[in-house]
């Protein structure tokens, strides 16, 4: 399976992407379907507990008027309006219950010979089977006629409409029990690569892709209206998938996942090109640019081909670009409303020119503004679209977004979501995930980006962050923090909350086969380190243990070789690509590596001290003395909780 | 079945309903629940296939890092980076294939003892299985590090999260196949009356009530996330009703819908107070005021229970105010973001001071303006709730809004089904059906209310209205619709599209047994009469017929009784209670009535000229010359649509 652009044999012939604008590549797309008479006219009639949601086929006739006599509106008398005239305020006209009267409940129908209901409130029933009336009454007063809702033969629910509930009740009210609805369209999902395995595999071996697209794709389908057609993976062979492929046209759509670029063993094009037509192979958008557009006659009928990049967040944005319209026009639905905020960005975007660019962002409300931190870009990031509430468009003729500027953002999740979301931008550690683990059963979300202890508290002098996870020493005073908040956030009243104090350490190669027991050795040996990135506090610490212990971070191996957090680390030397690194316990022991442990420290939370009072702050910090809390985090090895939640606060510099 | 307000006996005790605002009954429930420990924690695991839109009940952990392995990022050559510092531009670094570097896909792992990747388009590849490198590689450099999306026991997904398909991918590329997800709430749906039938039912007696409150309430406990769980018809029996509500509360919520109000076999109130507490009995709200909130305790847990009222649009309105908000915070669910929008009242809404009133409307982009024209607000009319596109909320503190004014609407539908809306305000045609039909497979939407000629054509000089389908005869001068355009769209051209030229004529009862053949038949033999709305149309013909023949209106017994429709006239006919009506033919045969004629008149469709080309007019005027559609129109009966479509215009009076 092959990922992202280039230029590669196929057949004999070099492809090369080309770069056609969004909108022209639907141009082309719709026009090759109209070219070839696509249209998708498949109905079926369903059950009305069934059809929530589904969109009619055609229009619904009333098979019953509603109501289908004349019924009463009020519990009240039931008469004929004819013989009250002569009744008055002053002269009230007494009629026979049972005769000239008769008691009716509310939707009973009218009794023969009457034609308006008086209600039981407005009559004075006397006990000897008499109800006197002080008022005439007009002919149908208090009456539901015949067909006051409905009548029989009108249309009740147009065609083309989705139903939602009250038209569900109204086919009812009609009596009709079943309608006739659009088919959802059959979707194949073709998923290519000699390496795919099933998510559930044991031990993939290196090289073993998780086919997590085939998830990404059906599901999409499922969102957009369609029924997925899941086919068996499909090796890289081009006569497989010229068999798949020939199969899925029995589809109404067909998406075949990756393929679609350039590369050694990328069939799909051709094949394509050998089935149908294609008139667009590379849109001008990132990520998702290597897409494919084509479409196929088969049986009569026109089948849209869609060849779908095989990056994660490049398949995302090409399903939501050019599979939903395509979904919803077959569906007859109309596009849901989209729901979209302003929000200032708080870090710079760079995007290239030429290529409308979708940043994946997460927005929060920080103080009185709303602020979105761009997430990790890499089109093999699904976690980052995952986490992320909101999409920021950066249009192709942009080089991108300055910090502080507004945009208009386009959410991914429901504004309440987004409202109740709880940033916390800096250093990254195990016990945030488990506060984020508490803070969700109380309905917050902390969501966190990892960039560093410095990183975190210069964004929350930008008001950019709710909260900072750091961990900085001081090497002239030996503490934590406090030099680090009075020069990152000046001017600021900043609260530090402990969240634990925790052992930092060697994190080693179960065993410790290289006998690993300090910094000297980790020289000595030629170990193989990975460091962490620049402005990470437990990079602070390495550099001042390097210069207590006398050793030159030249004499460190992989000095240079970075990565952004502690697991990120551990992973790589449990993976054996690495010998050591410097981290906490916790990472080691997730990933099961061994560990030496080399200092101490505390990991506070810094927060403006202005928000401290906010209903979200308050249970954030409430949350922290949650003695649940500090068990899980003990329970985690190498820390010390018992003074989680202590607030200190650190007054800004004059 | 007792719908309403009202006073009545329940076991000997008089029930008052309550006049509780919105804010304050829910207040009162949510505390009764808060004080009998309620809490919905029942949670199942799903495979991932089937859990799009479910909630995460817990934080899932990764099982595997993604990538699991160092995979190169691009298609290209692997290598040491360590090997490559001598490359230059000037003197190429040779490497050979094989042994020091080796040719790699994009997501292959990295070979043993590489650790970076040079995209192919960078380097030479010389025939003799040499690669030539013209500069240096930094280490890492397009490699996908093992752990760079997800990190094995890192959080992939978070508590409370509603999953999209990119969570799911995201759950799937860290080796998980199911997830655990807050379970469905099962919500026991009760409708109660010994009047109520199946919808299916073939022929139902008068007072039979159709059950498609039944079929609203489950809808909306799906659409709310709930699963609903349907109970057999309860007749109006204490006993019966008893046994039902204890089989219900193995629920986690009871609905009842119906006896919620105080008439006399409205046995819920007291049953829920036998089996918990009342905290709730009447909302000011309009529809809706008769709801019942309360809750029980059963087997440990409790069980809000909800008595709806039964009139539809009530009970639609109860759901959406207290049955969504409890079944989404049983759900863990964010509401979805509501889409509003301001738009123009096209007609004066009287509201009653006291209760918070909801009305239903239709809105639609007449020119460049959003207008909304308020439905019939009765309780009983579900085709209002199923027609409206959007909801006005008029404050109980308000005696209703002006004609003209801006009010904000929140949209029923999406906004783009509310841009393609087209308004037929004015006289009703049956072949106006015919035409919606059309239109829908047009992808637009043709909403028609029908308030006769008159009042549709002051909504068009209003500009509130799109078309206005009209049908005046001049006495004076013998035509139709012009002298009445110029009098009632004052300064404005008028374009008029001929629909059909139809038959009107007397609609009698089959084999028409008073041998009715001219009105002076109607009037001599005293049948009894149905007439249409004062302005409508067919009244005014009614008017000049009368006049013609010289048949006195007060000898026309039933002169002032009304129906809005066609087709509402024929089905009081058709049922007995009204001998004949003046009408059209489509109407009789609809209803299975016989017809006997008295004119032909042309019913046109007026619109402001000056719109004619704005192209969802262009496409109506298009497809009333239609061949398809004229069929339709003369097979109904009573139609010459030879020049439907012809378009004429009437110049404003100086």
């Amino acid at each position: 399976m092959t990922f992202e652009p280039g230029a590669s044999e196929l057949a004999g012939r070099t492809i090369f992407l080309e770069d056609v604008p969004l909108e022209r590549a639907r141009e082309r797309f719709a026009a090759l379907l109209a070219e070839l008479g696509f249209a998708f006219a498949r109905t079926e009639r369903v059950r009305l507990d069934d059809a929530l949601g589904r969109v009619t086929a055609t229009p619904s006739f009333a098979r019953l008027s509603s109501p289908h006599y004349h019924a009463s509106a009020m519990d009240g008398v039931a008469l004929a309006a004819a013989a009250t005239r002569q009744a008055r305020e002053t002269a009230p006209l007494a009629l026979r219950l049972g005769s000239e009267a008769f008691l009716v409940d509310t939707g009973d129908p009218l009794p023969p010979g009457c034609d308006a209901v008086v209600p039981i409130e407005d009559v004075d029933l006397r006990g000897n089977g008499i109800v006197a009336l002080r008022a005439a009454v007009a002919p149908f007063a208090h009456v539901r006629a015949i067909g006051e809702d409905v009548v029989a033969t009108e249309t009740v629910v147009a065609a083309h409409r989705t139903l939602g509930p009250a038209d569900l009740a109204a086919l009812a009210a009609a009596g009709l029990s079943e309608v006739e609805v659009v088919a959802l369209p059959r979707v194949a999902v073709v998923t290519t690569g000699s390496e795919l395995v099933d998510p559930s595999v044991r031990a993939p071996k290196p090289g073993a892709i998780l086919d997590s697209n085939g998830v990404l794709l059906r599901a999409y389908v499922r969102r957009y209206g369609g029924d997925p057609v899941t086919f068996a993976r499909v090796p890289d062979d081009m006569n497989a998938l010229r068999r798949a492929l020939s199969d899925a046209l029995a589809c109404d759509v067909v998406l075949v996942n990756a393929g679609s670029s350039a590369g050694s063993e990328d069939y799909t094009a051709g094949l394509f090109a050998e089935f149908g037509r294609v008139v667009v192979h590379g849109v001008a958008i990132k990520p998702g640019h290597p897409l494919l557009l084509g479409a196929a006659r088969r049986d009569g009928r026109a089948v849209p081909l869609l060849g779908i990049p095989g990056y994660p967040v490049s398949a995302a944005l090409c399903a939501d670009l050019f599979l939903r319209p395509l979904l919803e026009t077959m569906g007859r639905r109309d596009p849901a409303d989209e729901s979209t905020f302003e929000t200032t960005v708080s870090r710079k975007i760079f995007s290239p020119l030429g290529d409308d660019e979708y940043v994946r962002a997460v927005a929060a409300r920080v103080g009185d503004r709303l602020t979105a931190t761009p997430l990790r870009r890499g089109a093999g990031v699904i976690t980052s679209l995952s986490r992320a509430n909101c999409l920021i468009v950066v249009p192709r003729f942009s080089e991108g977004v300055h910090a502080g500027a507004t945009v208009r953002a386009r959410a991914l999740r429901p504004f309440a979501a987004i409202e109740r979301t709880l940033l916390a931008v800096g250093s990254h550690d195990v016990a945030i995930d488990l506060l984020a683990g508490r803070l969700a059963a109380r309905d917050l979300e902390l969501v966190s980006a990892n960039v560093g202890s410095i990183a975190g508290l210069a964004a929350l002098a930008d008001g950019a962050t709710h909260v900072a996870g750091t961990h900085v020493l001081d090497a002239g005073s030996g503490t934590y923090n406090d030099v680090a908040v009075r020069r990152y956030v000046p001017g600021k009243r900043v609260a530090l909350a402990l969240l634990a104090r925790r052992s930092q350490g060697l994190i080693v190669r179960r065993g410790n086969p290289l006998a690993l027991h300090s910094l000297v050795d980790v020289a000595a040996r030629g170990a193989r380190f990975v460091n962490r990135q620049k402005d990470a506090g437990t990079r602070m610490l390495l550099d001042v243990l390097l210069r207590r212990d006398g050793v030159d971070p030249a004499a460190i191996g992989g000095y240079d070789r970075v990565e952004f957090t502690h697991l990120a680390v551990a992973a790589l030397i449990a993976d054996g690509s690495a010998d050591c690194g410097l981290g906490i316990l916790a990472a080691a022991r997730a990933l099961g590596c061994d560990f030496v442990p080399l200092a101490e420290e505390p990991y506070e939370l810094a927060l403006d001290a202005a928000y401290v009072d906010e209903p979200r702050i308050a249970l954030l910090l409430a949350t922290l003395s949650d003695p649940a809390l500090r068990a899980e985090i003990e329970a985690l090895g190498g820390y010390d909780a018992s003074s989680s939640g202590a607030l200190r606060f650190v007054e800004p510099s004059a």
